[in-house]
């Protein structure tokens, strides 16, 4: 054997492993097994982090029930705060699609912290005997309970950026709602002229939806801080002491400061992925809000001569290799394609949980990659879309106005005072002569002047305004 | 004119309308425009009473603003009533894929109360001087606030008896974990023999399952009991007066018995649809777990000779045209089935809800036609699962004790004694020896008989058990 | 027993059956397991047809073979004629979506088509000693290769009719892009104007794309027409004659004039739905072109003041219960519904298809429903279009015109005359300034006024016209 | 300004690119506009090559027409013949996930070959008015032609691995299939004991199926070599000369050795992105076929002990952190989780489709993004599961045959002999005495032994064999 190898066993035999690295056989053999991807699970770092706060809380609580030896356990504690301060965490090469469940990730986490623990006990790396990544790192626990849990951990931590980034994107429209208080405009529904709002009234929703979406994803988020760790293989608990799933969540909880909780059926918890489902789903919601509201955004700036034109948006680079001087609305439609990515993304992660069989669900690989990917693009289509789209966005102001003084649209104003059936007639006649609503209604006599001063000023045009 | 029919007047001009006909030529030109799936919105009858809850609301509300004269307003809340109590549906034609955001519902609901009002107040049916469908059915109304608000209460009405039918599964799942309390059988993980369990845990697991979920569509129902009515046409209230709102809410609330509340922003709920696909991700999920309840459910029944034939369920129907005596688990392949056609109509609504523009959704019929298919269905599988299938599930249990005896699985439970690599060995040497776990055990000295007899006794093997 | 029922047994027992029913105790029992979504198998006549013509072709290579009785096949084929005329469909109750692969369909035909050759052949309903469900009208057969047999003859069927009314709807938009030949307009890329074509143009191209899908549908419906009749239960052909699936091939010919072939391998055939998924597969791209059309149509059409206004669609009826005179794009808008939904169809096959199991797929009852009626609907959407919206489509010449003069996207042909560069400089300049591009052109002495009139010629802009 | 940077301009005024840069300003802003996912286009080679192969195309067609300047024309063709051998791609450091319809993976393409023939010129990079990235390397070119072209080329240069990958392992099942070819076994449907078959046949399945879905596959990609090359900024052609359509295509033609066509409508080609759906779909048939397929080898595999243990898998790693001596079915399960990120990717690409507005889709490159990674992983996918797990399959020859002994479903057998009422009845005796269908048949004497002998013969078990 050459002198920057080590070697290693499992069931399958011996295997050399590179003598400088921290993984060991498990990971080596995942590594040849899966070269799917290309994406290694160290492409999400908070995969990482998750599963070293597991490990440390395991440690933590086998040390506690005297199950572990104090020395191995502060060795232990070590490694993964190493790795949770962002160490190591080139070690993990594993590809984000694998076979078996997370425990080639399991594996990986535990042959990386268990060298890192036998360097600090001043030992070589692979001499298992002083620290083992089964029966010392893993002792406890299975890949069924260590791995779930710390996706659902990561899915927290990411979260939390997710919903801090959609509450800046909220901020960026409620302050271009404040800017486009006073700016009158025709809304529109079918893409039909409707009646009269303000900008600041559609700036507006935007901020109301994304807020509103930052709630449901704190709670869709919530029921992923339900665990199962301690439920080792299938959820009874076997080999587990009875005490340590209680031990354990409440080190979780310290390490983690996420208010994590033991599930009341572990059983059921190992096998359930309802909440990745469910989260996928709040998800997706958010991508369809956001895509809608992109849409929106390209459709008020077309142009900029033969378009609606009310809206500009920010140019943040040329927009064509053939047309000069065109500006197209990219950032907005990079949103879209987040989104698109990420409805495509729960219809993966929706198989992935309808496979299921039995005491577990084997495919939570592909679901933790495919909901890993929604939420950390979404961050990012959300933080850009603030602030090099939203943020720069200004408005034809006059422009606006006049759609409204020549709209027809406005005649729904006047339904109160002259009746749906008349104003049909009315609606017709300013559309085919091309005349305002304004001047045929002054002309029938239908309403004096100041009656219909009055009934069209802009503040009783944005708000129920009828007087019975 | 023939005496069989009567004139009716729209923008477009005048039609011929049957005279018993209590629809108008708005819903018959709609029936010309949409001959699509053939399917009439009143084969959805919670969407029908929804509608004339929210017409007699209205009525209610203008009365009591001075905006509608109390005889109007009586002949109209009898005709919702009349409806709410099932009459008049099939008066209903529109098909449920219908252009126009849900208008030719409105006015299909518009016109079916203006002329049974008109019945109730000795008039002929279009003569809509005295009641009109549009100036006083409809009044202070659009499709607009009316149709979503409609849409949500109906989903609100069949939510609850998917609820009561999931709850009814649940304790059919329930009463089958008590009953297989003490069959020990072996859990698998990946299709693999894992470690021992109870069939009684693992039926708990499936009405634990159903159970959370109750909660999770009691929380997106919730959701949907925020309504937009007041908004108008775009959610500015246009035409209304400023109390309408808050007084129709309040009517609305007392004739549904729903915790209705009006959005806080109406301009915002108006055009968002958010709440419908959250509904619709909680049905997903769901399904998604009612398909992977049923798949293990037809595996474990597999048979009766060459499959795992651990449970049997109660025959139904004759299996197959061609093989004598096959009986097959044709009560959850059907509920896969609708699993799947929920999970499509997700996708459906996701499409739908991303299409919305500016200030309204066009799409919503679709929404509405595929989540109330989705609750419906699931419905009906819910209940045909729990009566045909699951109350009448047997085990063999000699057969299933007889499988954790011979497993190789219960060396996982020797682990804390021997340790992960020893048991490795041990475990190997029994698949290819064929012999069991305990005689390789003992032969070798590793532990006692009586040791071995402790550790796996039944109830340490489904429980956390490890001593210090 | 009363005289108005009779009785029939299966293999749970004896059932009484209505006296005058032609369905038997299988259809009985599949309609009392199956109450799922209301929707009998009957609301698919094509599917009823299809039924018929299979066992029509397996009785006269029955009797052909000596294995059937030739009165006995006689009023078989009688009966089969008859249901394929039209007849009987009414007696065929259970849901589309049901268990047991189709089984109850299967069971139901061979039950209608039994009772119906006795009362040929003078005897009563029941007495299946003189002509069997089973062992007579299902001879030779299983529900295995039946019931997708049928499937795939049902969609042909269904499929020839949706190419015709795409074939219309293409020739509806090529009768519009030969009026609109000449109309001149803006170009668009990502909603910003680009560079000038003719309305024609843009009209031509919807008419090509739905052409080009004809050819795909065509193509993906040759692989339907590979059946697997003859294979039996699993596709070896148990209890099959040797020359029976042959002549049971070339008799379902001659019935359908469709070209129905054997598949190489019938195990693989009976198992594999894979065509099922690429027929999905065809019809979702239809989908999504029509929607695509559709949102472009509602966008050129948006209006009538404060949008493109570019073409108008024909009124069809009133848009609004509250805006007097609106009209809006409802053909459209029930077309893009139509698309959401038929993808969401294809999630649905997909997923069934993904859930069969060894040498069968259980799911092909939704697989069937969905993809019928995703057939059904596009049809349905594809007619209503062409004769209630495009045909019917005008464009507002005059004011696309203009749009040219005043883009400045006409600067992109100015490229390989002044460069890149200078274009973009001159782009921005008209922009800026509000004034056109021609008269920057000329001011700046960049081109003479010829040199532009002949650059600028719409000849020149709708076509490559570079000369080196 | 410092040594190491030189100064580029674009619309948006000046920047700053690192002097050592091959990409220019139009790249720099792309990387700070969008950074999303974190992976950028030189992921993707076959896409990088194929923008090399577009543009020396372009050069060679420029050239020949007299447009572009011989000695610029070799120094581009040279740069893209560099970078088609695998050069430079780490100079496309653009996002995957971008907007602008593919703008800016153009402008990274004609920026670094820009600066790379200029460097073969003997120029600074940055030196543009010798080689320009627009004016020369785009010139007659549009990203709009350019982008979709160079996607459809890098689908079809990837789609030759996947065919090579699934010809392999069809070729690994069709191995097993002739070593399987006498191991007799009960078949099952809707995992129900059904009839015999043998394994051979249960293999061959698997290879069909892959073999059948390489044809589907080169059809869908002869789809995608219709390229619009050619039709420049909407399909029109504006800018472009006369001939250059025809001599870039031919030049196209020779340097991929793909057999590329000029679709006949170019503006239609420009906008639409069927071939993308259509290719998808089959990639999706592919994934549902590979993944059902899993599932089997999982289920037959299922055991060791209480499972159906048909089968054995070759174990590749060690199945469990806790359970020793399991070997799990990683390597489906890969397959399978690879299956299902392909469903959702074709989500994805049918929502980035429908998106499509006027002349063009603007979202191609989420487009791009979804196929490319579906077409590679299913790659790795069919390479991993044929070396590492088909080509090691063993089958329990022994067991399978006692299954067959023992079943009940040979009764099918019988029917043409003794009739399904009367196998009916005998299925129901074996199954409830534990019989076999054998001996009950002598006792009962409804056949004799030899009778019975030939009959359950194995090769007229496993084919059509009835005699009349």
């Amino acid at each position: 054997m050459s002198a920057d190898v080590r070697t290693e066993h499992d069931l399958l035999g011996d295997r050399s492993v590179p003598a400088d690295a921290y993984y060991g056989v498990h990971t080596l053999r995942a590594t040849e097994n899966f070269p799917v991807t290309g994406v290694p699970i160290s492409r999400y770092p908070d995969l990482i982090t998750a599963l070293a706060c597991v490990k440390q809380a395991a440690a933590l609580a086998n040390a506690e029930l005297g199950l572990l030896d104090a020395a191995k356990a502060e060795a232990i504690v070590t490694a993964c705060e190493e790795i949770r301060s962002g160490m190591l965490h080139e070690h993990f090469p594993v590809d984000a699609i694998q076979g078996g469940a997370g425990t080639s990730t399991n594996m990986n986490a535990n042959e990386v912290i268990a060298n890192r623990a036998l360097e600090h006990l001043g030992r070589a790396r692979g001499d298992y005997a002083a620290v083992h990544p089964l029966e010392d790192v893993n002792l406890g626990q299975s890949t069924n309970d260590v791995y779930p849990t710390a996706v659902k951990l990561a899915l927290c931590l990411a979260a939390g950026r997710l919903r801090t980034a959609m509450t800046e994107l909220a901020a960026a429209f409620s302050a271009k709602a404040d800017e486009f208080a006073d700016v009158l405009k025709m809304g529109r529904t079918q893409l039909q002229d409707a009646v009269p709002m303000t900008l600041g009234q559609e700036f507006n929703t935007y901020a109301v939806m994304i807020r509103e979406d930052t709630e449901r994803l704190a709670e869709a988020q919530q029921l992923l801080t339900e665990i199962n760790l301690g439920g080792t293989a299938i959820g009874t608990g076997i080999t587990g002491h009875p005490r340590y799933t209680e031990v354990a969540c409440a080190r979780l909880r310290e390490i983690t400061d996420l208010p994590v909780t033991t599930a009341a059926d572990l059983v059921e918890a190992t096998q359930d992925v309802g909440s990745f489902v469910l989260f996928s789903g709040a998800l997706k919601r958010t991508a369809v809000k956001l895509s809608k509201i992109c849409n929106d955004l390209r459709l008020l700036s077309s142009g900029p001569r033969t378009g609606l034109s009310e809206i500009r948006l920010p140019a943040v680079q040329a927009g064509s290799s053939i047309m000069p001087g065109k500006v197209n609305p990219v950032i907005p439609e990079m949103v879209n394609q987040v989104a698109f990515e990420v409805v495509g993304n729960d219809v993966t992660v929706t198989m992935a949980a309808e496979a299921g069989q039995l005491q577990l669900n084997a495919f939570e690989p592909v679901i933790a990659h495919s909901l890993l990917k929604s939420v950390t693009h979404l961050t990012a289509a959300c933080r850009i879309l603030a602030e090099r789209c939203v943020s720069g966005i200004t408005a034809d102001t006059e422009r606006l106005r006049r759609t409204v003084e020549h709209s027809i649209g406005v005649v729904t104003a006047l339904n109160p005072h002259i009746g749906y059936t008349a104003a049909t007639v009315l609606a017709a006649e300013a559309l085919t002569s091309g005349r305002s609503v304004r001047s045929l209604v002054v002309e029938r006599g239908l309403l004096t002047e100041e009656q219909l001063t009055d009934i069209l000023r802009p503040e009783n045009l944005v708000r129920p305004a009828r007087r019975t």
